[in-house]
């Protein structure tokens, strides 16, 4: 028998991964949480049949979503992150000792526990004592946080279908906004510029970001494992620009080693093809 | 009933098609040859059941092994093409009107053929009056090609097996900078940093180049239909090099409107992800 894991990257294209074994499977609160194993990827957590994390090429996600914001500023002391259930972000995260506090909200206790058992590869730092996990609703959670409280704020959600579409909505980014200290940073991800769904939704969280901070721009990095392995994140802020106000200096000096992030490829992640930057565009016409 | 076309990118990895009409399909005296067309992906090319070029995103190759070279060495007067039998590659070349001569050498006169009849939005500039059309063995040509006759040598070849195979070896690369000019650039599809076989044909290629050129860089792009959306390009020559050299002045100067490529995406290429710059430098020990 074989047992074969099928994306839907659009009702006409389709990614397939042949399976080992699948370890768990439950419905929760929020969506249908499962984890496979794979001979190419090893294990793998998919929500809602959706790929999330693989053994092969978390890597490349985590550090996308975490080192560029720490690099522009390395004084980062406090900071929130919203989603991120299989514990990836947080692991990058408390390799910086100068962090002293992270509210990880997850909204589905499942998909951490689940993590915890099945991948210990992205979940084993969520014990760190600089860690406080709350199982809430993110929305809620920016909306009742005081005004500057965070340096930084990463949105390592869903799409916006499910439980986490409240997190690319003009109400969140303006909480966001205001709970950021001066020099805070909001880094989402961002979807993809390449099949029409993912475009709509990477068009409207620009659209959204670019009108309520100063500074909104877009990097991409290689995912093999998401749709069309082309993906973006976002980078905001209110006085911090990724380039100009890059710390590589002090980066390197921290003497981290990251199999994807390098401060070259910080710089390189920012230029987008062509056809990218006028869907941008277009999203804020 | 629905068609599916399925490409194993490894053998427990698959990307799947949804066909609307198996529009050509020969064997030629080298390789399966079909056309197929889809919604999502318009038109496109696969030799021995692997995607050589789509409508969707056949600009992003197109571009980025065209261009970047151009942009380094404007003056670039002739050309020798290997391989690109489906034309896009001689497409973006007579876009530039200095270029004098281009000679492509394709070994099957079937591909080229059938994108003629089924694929006009790559093939229709090999009509161009500057373009010589050779059905021959790419490998033989550059073997009896004289010393420093062209300016610019493109192989855009299939991976190395099958018909391309003889141009990944020692031999091929030295007969290549053997007839380039003292300015003389050599561009070539360099395979992929994320599945093994990709992986040990990137590695292959770039050991035997880094031997023969004094300057021999690697470039990606994001191409999501070829296996893992990660694909790389080698930019090797005598003397310049792909970012100091480059001239994005005198490039923008020609007002060429491209979906894929701009200046700083060129410098952004050549900046590649600690893992692939390991992985290169593994080739080379």
């Amino acid at each position: 028998m074989e047992l074969w894991y099928t994306e839907e990257w659009t009702k006409d294209v389709r990614f397939s991964i042949k399976i080992k074994k699948h370890l768990y499977s439950e419905k929760s609160a929020f969506q249908q949480v499962d984890i496979l194993e794979s001979d190419e990827f090893g294990r793998f957590l998919t929500l809602d049949g959706l790929m999330m994390a693989n053994e092969k090429d978390e890597f490349i996600y985590h550090d996308s979503i975490v080192h560029p914001a720490m690099c522009v500023n390395p004084d980062i002391k406090n900071v929130l992150v919203i989603g991120a259930g299989d514990g990836g972000t947080i692991r990058e995260l408390t390799r910086y000792w100068g962090i002293k506090h992270i509210d990880m909200v997850e909204i589905d206790e499942q998909v951490v526990r689940s993590c915890q058992q099945f991948l210990p590869l992205t979940a084993a730092k969520l014990a760190d004592p600089r860690v406080d996990l709350h199982f809430k609703d993110g929305v809620t959670w920016v909306e009742k946080t005081k005004t500057g409280h965070y340096d930084l704020v990463i949105v390592d959600s869903t799409d916006p279908i499910g439980p986490g579409e409240g997190l690319f909505t003009v109400n969140f980014y303006e909480n966001c906004f205001r709970i950021l200290s001066a020099d805070g940073i909001l880094i989402n991800q961002h979807e993809s510029p390449y099949f029409e769904r993912d475009v709509q939704a990477m068009k409207k969280a620009h659209q959204k970001i670019r009108k309520i901070f100063p500074i909104a721009k877009v990097y991409q990095a290689h995912i093999p494992t998401y749709p069309s392995g082309h993906w973006l994140f976002g980078f905001a802020s209110k006085t911090l620009d990724p380039i100009q106000d890059a710390n590589f200096a002090a980066w390197k000096q921290l003497g981290l080693e990251t199999k994807y992030y390098n401060t070259d490829l910080h710089v390189g992640a920012f230029m987008l093809p062509t056809y990218v930057k006028e869907l941008l565009n277009d999203a804020i016409k």
